[in-house]
C-alpha cells in the first residue's frame, strides 16, 4: 500500500514545467539537491500563510496557490534575484482533490512564468496553512538589501498603493465581483521580479510592501540609519482608493494597509533613473527622499508634516 | 514603534553561536543571502511539526524546539550532508515570552551541537505549527539516497528501533517519567549527523526511520527496485518494546511505529563495514539483504515469510 501522503504528491505536485534550472536530486529523497552555478550567491526566504488570518476561510483555492507563490516570490524580487527553486509545506484539515487540483494549478502557472522549479515539501494534516521556501540567484556580491538608502536618495515605488487593502476590504463584504482591480490587487498580486533584476544596479536599497509602505519602509530606514519624507501628493493612488480615504475620512489609510507586494526603492540622487530603466512600462514614481533623522515624515497637501510609524502587524489585530 | 514580529525574532531568534557557516546576509532582509563553496552542493528539506498531529497539545517547549530541529537534521544525516542554514516559520495562537524562550533555547542548543546557522523565517498568528526549512552541504557528486540499494547489499540499521513509538504511547499515559529511556527517544531524537557523513562513500542507499521501519525502508525498495528479506530475530529491539510486543501480541508492531529518527542504509556485500566504520560506537545492526522482487518480507522466528508493507500515515489515522 503507498502512503497517501506520496500520492497527493504524486498527484499534485510533481512539477509540471521543465522551465528553468532542474535540481541534482528532486521530490521523493529526503532532502532535494540542488547546484548552485559559480559565480551565483543563493537568496533565501521562507513565508507562511495561514487561514483566516492571510486569507480568508474558503478562499478560491486557486488564486491561493497564485498568492503564496506571489508572496514569497515578491521576496526575490526585493534581494534583485531571479527565481530558482521552491519547497511546498502544506497542511491540510481533509484530503479533498478539487481543492487540492485547483491550488496546484495556481501555483505551477505562477512558477512557470518564472521557471521556479518545485524541489520538495511535506503535506501534513491539521488547520489550514501553507509555508513556501523559495530559493534564487544573485550573482555573487550583488543584491538590493534595507541597509543601503543615503541622504539625499530618491524614494520610489512600483504600481500603485492600497489597491489590495481595497481589494480586502471588499473580499471580506457581500459586494464580490471577481473582476475588481482591487480585489484582483489583493487576490492575484504580481511580484515584481522583472523590475527587481533591473534594480540590481541603481537603486541603494529595496524592499516589497506586504505590511503597508509605512511599516516596511520604516524597516528600510531603521536599517540604514536615515529618515524620509514622502510627498503625500505623489503617492500613486487608483481613484477609488483616493475615493475610499475620503469616504473613511482619512488621507494616511493607504499607507498602513498591506498585501500590495510592490517595490519601495531608494535610488541615489545622481543617478537618472528614466535614461536606465522603462519607468513608465515598470509603473514607477518617485514619491519622496530620503533625509536626515530618523522616522517617515509624511508632507500633507496642507503643508503639515505628518509622523507615520505604523504598519500591519499580525501579533495586534486581536 | 516596532513590530512585535520583529521583536519576537530579536528577543527569541537572534542567532545564539557564531559556529559554522555565517551567511552573506541573515535575518532581517527579505531574504538571507549565503555562498555554498565551490565543489559543494547543496542539500534542502522542509518538515511541519503541527499540534495534535507531530506532537502532543501542551507540550515541553524546550523539548518541541530541539525536536523540530532534529527531525530535519534527520533528512540532512539520510542524505550524507553536513548542516549548514536553517529558516523557521513558525504560527503561534498567542504572544507567550516564556514558551518563547524555552522553545528557543531547545532550538539553540542542538543548533549549536552541529554549527547549524539560523539565517531567517517567519512568524505568523494562528494554531500552533512550526515548519523548518534545512540546508546542508554535500561533496559535489557525491550523496545517499533511495535509489541506489541493489541485489546482495546487506540491510543495516543504527539504534533500536521502535522506542519513540512506545514512547509516544507513555507520553500519552498518565504514567509520564522524564527520564524513561523510550519516552527520551521519542521526545528528544537525536540525529545521526556523523553516521550520515560516514556513510557517503560506504552505503548504496539511505532513508530516516521517521514513518516506520516498514514504511521508510518500502520506500528504499520501491525506489530502488528490489525487495528485502529482513531477520526478525536481528532486529535490535530494547527489553521495553520486546515486552510491549509480546503483551499487545504483535512481534511486527516496532515494524510500524513512527519517530526513530534512526537510519536504514544499505551495504554492498563486497564492503566489510566494520573495517571501515566503528559499528560499535555507531550502534550499528545488520538486520537483513536485499533480494530480487518487490516488497518488504520479514523472516519470524518461527521461518514464516510476512509481507510487511505498512507504516505510519497522517492521512490514514483519522
Amino acid at each position: 500500500m503507498s502512503s497517501p501522503e506520496f500520492s497527493i504528491i504524486e498527484e499534485f505536485f510533481t512539477p509540471k514545467h521543465d522551465q528553468g534550472l532542474p535540481p541534482v536530486v528532486g521530490i521523493g529523497d529526503d532532502c532535494a539537491v540542488v547546484d548552485v552555478p559559480a559565480q551565483k550567491q543563493l537568496a533565501v526566504s521562507t513565508d507562511t500563510l495561514v487561514e483566516g488570518v492571510h486569507f480568508l476561510p474558503d478562499s478560491d483555492p486557486l488564486l491561493l496557490g497564485h498568492k503564496v507563490l506571489a508572496v514569497n516570490l515578491s521576496d526575490l524580487a526585493a534581494m534583485g534575484a531571479t527565481p530558482a527553486w521552491f519547497s511546498l509545506a502544506i497542511t491540510l484539515p481533509v484530503l479533498d482533490k478539487a481543492w487540492l487540483s485547483a491550488f496546484s494549478q495556481g501555483l505551477f502557472t505562477l512558477a512557470k512564468r518564472h521557471s521556479l522549479q518545485l524541489i520538495g515539501g511535506d503535506t501534513t494534516r491539521g488547520p489550514l496553512s501553507i509555508t513556501v521556501n523559495i530559493m534564487g540567484l544573485l550573482p555573487k556580491h550583488q543584491r538590493l538589501t534595507r541597509s543601503g538608502a543615503k541622504v539625499g536618495d530618491g524614494v520610489y515605488v512600483s504600481g500603485t498603493i492600497g489597491g489590495a487593502g481595497l481589494g480586502l476590504e471588499k473580499a471580506k463584504s457581500d459586494a464580490f465581483n471577481a473582476h475588481d482591480e482591487d480585489l484582483l490587487a489583493y487576490l492575484k498580486p504580481n511580484p515584481r521580479i522583472d523590475l527587481g533584476k533591473q534594480l540590481l544596479k541603481l537603486a541603494s536599497s529595496c524592499i516589497d510592501i506586504s505590511d503597508g509602505l509605512s511599516a516596511d519602509l520604516n524597516h528600510v530606514l531603521k536599517l540604514s540609519g536615515v529618515g524620509a519624507k514622502i510627498y503625500h501628493d505623489k503617492l500613486p493612488l487608483t481613484d477609488s482608493v483616493r475615493q475610499h480615504a475620503d469616504k473613511i475620512g482619512d488621507d494616511l489609510w493607504p499607507y498602513s494597509t498591506g498585501d500590495d507586494y510592490e517595490l519601495c526603492f531608494t535610488v541615489p540622487e545622481r543617478l537618472d533613473l528614466s535614461s536606465m530603466l522603462d519607468v513608465t512600462s515598470h509603473n514607477i514614481t518617485k514619491i519622496g527622499v530620503i533625509e536626515e533623522g530618523g522616522g517617515l515624515r509624511i508632507k500633507a497637501k496642507s503643508g503639515e508634516l505628518i509622523q507615520l510609524n505604523k504598519g500591519f502587524d499580525h501579533f495586534n489585530v486581536e
